[in-house]
């Protein structure tokens, strides 16, 4: 889907319909992922999550993709408890989104500020363990391994 | 200090004085409110800050000021508890860093998807009242008050 | 709206649907609540957390609305942070979903244990707070005041 | 020990003896297991979690068993950052208090609406190990592998 | 109760007893202030919260009272949500058993690196504010206005 | 170097340079184990930690040392989250203060209480993971695994 599609999907979609064009954008298979896991003993569950969370916030208008993914980013460095796998998927979102790697390192480092230097170190082994893995093997994905 | 006294002070300057260059964009007046208050019961106060997070990060090259204020404002929103004061005064800096209202909002709102909705709703409320107190005395800052 | 009319509109709802149902169950002021106070800044806005929060979490089937809105008050006290207004709103939908004082007050005293006492002690005195104001005036809501 | 005889307990005994008629309901292995782990460094740690946990919390009237695990459950989740280890042997708590796998897994998918959807998902991740490794030997503990 | 007392209270006393003797060298007032706000709601709480925090910990041999309370302070600061009440009452408690105050300010500031500058700054307020009541009139207690 | 260079060193010297100082008395490789790891990437990374943590806060008079470890030791367990790699290496830094283990488990232990029993758990398993790992290898470093 090209983002000229997600332009005119946005016009006149419901919140899953826009998630849905969005979450394609990042990660053409997450919704597949979240099916496969979790619907069958939480019926709903990757509808409600790419409605909510894509359709929601990063389909609304008013702040660029790659924005909302380094505050993203920001965000669960600085909350730290559950940083490893889902940040790890979010900075590979922040790179489908068109965020350097440099830039999403900046983001991490500064939270040393926000959410202590604990977090912020256990953030930049999230980030360089994620950059290792997709120079070893491009088609390697955050999802695998949690 | 105009910005391009801020790039030619980055290039040959210590931490401190790069932190006081990025600092008073921000706001002028903040290293004397800092000093003010916390120096004369913890000396080297106001330097610390100045130097670690903003000399040491705000300064720093890789990603730029907007974005940078941003990040502090999804990651204080997310974190939820120390919410009000200090995400008052960030969400200042991200508007003297160029950051519309609306991409303050967006920010905060997505938060809810990371922080939970308790933390976004008051991370709107915070927004929305420092919003209303500049308009109503534009001179207001966040620093008044707590 | 009735209980049974919730039930009604549950089998063949969206989620916005079936979220503003449950939300007049706990609370029919909710969505004008949230309308008034943020749509014009940020568009969408109560839509979104009735459909996301109501409609896609309180209104699922496998388990009973009281158990998840005292669900909820673990949550928010052991969170800790973002305790006072929040967690008074939904000490109120627990009331509203049948769960007595007494069980609210057990729920947060738990808390001890999972988020330390300070949170506990400060979850108890928001729940004596507003119980204190229902007592004194009955139509009083938590969503004053914040 | 019967339910029986944890009633008959409850009502003229210590906050200790309460604590362990509680614990040896929901794993009659647990006082042990902290004994071997912890009471030769620190003197006194089994005990004093049996009485502080489950003699002044879980062995409390006004409210059930049951609800308070779930309570439980969702606290660790919305928390977050500690969630696997002692998450699971909550559980397995709320288990042996008789809730069900549904049950517990609608409280953990709320979680996302206060502690954000990485907190839910790395919950539902947590969950969905235990079940699998109680499928596979219904004796395995939570404990085993922390 | 002089130190002499708490001393022969710890060795053979029940983790209750233990608890009373310290909480009674920390503030004399404090089980009458906490029985008087919670026992009526919550039967047994202040002799809950005596016996589990000041009898299973800070009663224990093994670290200094000074020390455990400068602890509990920095892990108040760090926490950063439920600062100001708490924290306060805990500085109190600190200085009580023998902590400066440059003492209790230098922990504080430290705690910028690992919860954040928000959460120091939050905690030197509170620990100002407090120093100045007490400054201002010697018999006020952190326990009023909470 | 020696604790009399130290104390030479701090009188006249940069924020850099007093945390080098600190820093090559809790641990002579840090400098070089965070500069191998991360200047690569963020320039100027080791240098702003060392700064920034140990120049800034641990070099501060006003408090000890071994009370400054003890004080983050209790803080990162209260945290929780992040417990594990970082937790780890403040213990050994600890150490290399002058805290006995007992003393260390102590703070710990007691952190249930303010971070709840999760998170002192979790403490408790990384300090006897890290006491075992140096009994059997002395020349072990908790910066090895993370």
């Amino acid at each position: 889907m090209t983002i000229e599609t997600v332009a005119e999907t946005a016009a006149n979609a419901s919140a899953l319909e826009k998630g849905r064009a969005i979450a394609a954008r990042l990660n053409p298979d997450l919704e597949d992922i979240l099916s496969e896991r979790y619907d069958a003993v939480l019926p709903g569950f990757s509808e409600t999550l790419i409605e909510s969370a894509y359709g929601r916030f990063y389909a609304r208008e008013g702040l660029d993709l790659k924005t909302r993914q380094l505050a993203t980013v920001a965000a669960l460095t600085a909350l730290g408890g559950q940083t490893a796998p889902q940040l790890k998927v979010n900075i590979e979102h922040a790179l489908a989104a068109g965020a350097g790697e440099r830039e999403i390192l900046e983001v991490i480092l500064q939270m040393a500020a926000y959410g202590g230097w604990p977090a912020a170190i256990n953030g930049l082994n999230a980030a360089l363990e994620l950059f290792g893995e997709r120079a070893r093997s491009p088609e390697a994905s955050a999802w695998n391994g949690q």
